[in-house]
């Protein structure tokens, strides 16, 4: 069975039995994933979904102006932001996708750049829903179709980041009707909302769950991206879709881009399978969404960024998994000694 | 003052205060250490120190046999180790130091080995000093030297790793001496003992313990590593200091390496200023010492390898630190704008 023949070929490594911890759960789930005893890592592409959200006009739930949202896209497009230094540094593609920013940003044409708009930013949540259930359809189909076409092109290792203020109230309410957990405890304070700025999100946050009685939805993962997603994280649901049926490997990221992951796994638990969850975001309620997904992450910076910049930052250590399984020499191979016992 | 444009220039970049967490702490670290605002990493190192110990030959406290540390070396210097893997793939420089392997190893001429042997293994620290005061001095002396000589060579961040069947052991005996924990506290499972095993460990190290009166000589760090040391820690002891000397970033590993830390900030406290904490071993007793030290590791990944393992896993990030200190953009350079109030 291949599972016994990659844990032999772990054990088998000269090294004491489990000494290299997580890398070695890493490298036996890359190889089950691969179904091989001889797993490998090829173009790990971060994929940056960008859209913009109705709520963020109102001001209520994020400090900082929805213009920023498209204003990272340019940056983005000029390597100036934190995932353009982390790709460059560990060699990674870097895909940048407008899901559905609030700008014309058609005139863009850099190759890294994909256009995928579904609208200029959702509607207001307070007052409808997000979405149309066509939307969410459409954003899920094309994140599959983005997906499906980074994989034909060599990729098989992708981790999915986002921008978008205000996507944080998303995340939350998608956290808040898939567990159950209150709004308080799946809030946090996105890109620093201060202590008031946090007390008016969570009582907006709460009127937004009782309008659109997000209780009610729990098993219609469809609907909560409907009622309170957005363009980005629906795209995203999609993607998760896609590089599962693409047999990648999958490396999770922070607080948005694991409400994706929420919704996806609704839609098809075995999605779960191939996830590495790269990091425990500072963002207090990620923690929440780790405990329901039952994962441990590899690292804990304390990162709140998004942007796929935890994806970014992990994606050495599973190269450096999947290089010990391929690359080690064995007891025997090199003569070592085995315990005594 | 330097502190506060280091600050400044992190909060400038275009995310928001504080989003890259333990990232933004090093960048201001490695910036303090270089008195530099564009501070840089340059030829990182990993430098593995193996030695023997008197104490392994009884068989007392570990369960691989002694000479798993020469054919360790072997598979250094052949390239089939955890630390040629990770070195390899994260292009760092390896570089491995006979300080007192118990094998005649003086035919092995590979360009990255470096012949300081002190000594065929420590004495049996049941029965005598491991090793005279003037061992323990030229040890030290020779760290220095070696590091020194790196720096020359254009190196400035390194880690040490070591190599040496028994040093769990050692690292145990240093931190019950320096911090008056009790030995079940300070004694793991080293390289897989089981739990009988481990109550021999406990049992052989509480006598060694009260045989050199440890408890006594707690401000006397020469002298602990005179007693119950080992080449390869004295000689780290020096490679520290001579680090810090040529105002080196450090990268501390795992359980043995902060051992050998413990001597060299009781000898000079200003070392500290120098180490970024790679990883907490999952030799249980490591988190004493990082508590000790009061400092926060960058990974937890269950690894108990040692040969620099941790550390050659935790370069990358730094160097993702000090990246984003000089190659993101400002929200001013970016046109990207800040938060609302």
């Amino acid at each position: 069975m291949l599972q016994d023949q990659l844990q032999n070929k772990i054990n088998g490594k000269t090294k004491p039995l489990g000494a290299l911890g997580m890398l070695e759960s890493i490298a036996l789930q890359v190889g089950l994933i691969q179904n091989s005893t001889s797993p490998f890592i090829a173009r790990p592409t971060i994929m940056v979904f960008a859209a913009d959200h109705g709520i963020a006009a109102t001001g209520l739930v994020n400090p900082y102006p929805q213009s920023v949202t498209a204003q990272m896209v340019f940056n983005f497009l000029q390597g100036g932001a934190a995932i353009n230094v982390f790709t460059q540094m560990h060699q990674l593609q870097l895909l940048v996708v407008d899901a559905g920013v609030n700008a014309d940003l058609s005139h863009l044409q850099q190759p890294n750049f994909i256009h995928a708009k579904q609208g200029m930013g959702t509607a207001n949540y307070l007052l409808s829903a997000a979405m149309s259930e066509e939307a969410v359809q459409n954003c899920v189909n094309q994140g599959k179709a983005l997906v499906t076409a980074v994989g034909t092109d060599g990729c098989n290792c992708i981790g999915f980041g986002e921008m978008g203020i205000g996507n944080t109230s998303s995340a939350a309410l998608i956290l808040h009707a898939i567990t159950g957990l209150g709004i308080n405890e799946c809030v946090g304070r996105g890109t620093g909302a201060n202590d008031a700025q946090l007390i008016t999100k969570i009582n907006t946050l709460e009127k937004v769950a009782a309008f659109h009685q997000l209780h009610l939805i729990k098993h219609h993962p469809l609907q909560i991206l409907s009622k309170v997603g957005g363009f980005e994280i629906a795209m995203m649901v999609g993607a998760y879709l896609g590089a599962k049926a693409a047999n990648m490997v999958i490396v999770v990221d922070g607080f948005i881009a694991t409400a994706a992951l929420l919704i996806a796994v609704e839609l098809d638990p075995t999605v779960l399978l191939h996830c590495i969850f790269a990091h425990c975001s500072n963002e207090q309620a990620h923690a929440h969404m780790l405990h329901h997904l039952k994962v441990d992450p590899l690292l804990n910076l304390g990162l709140r960024l998004g942007e796929g910049t935890g994806a970014a930052l992990a994606i050495p250590l599973i190269e450096s998994a999947v290089a010990f399984l391929n690359q080690m020499a064995s007891f025997e191979d090199a003569g070592v000694s085995t315990a005594l016992d």
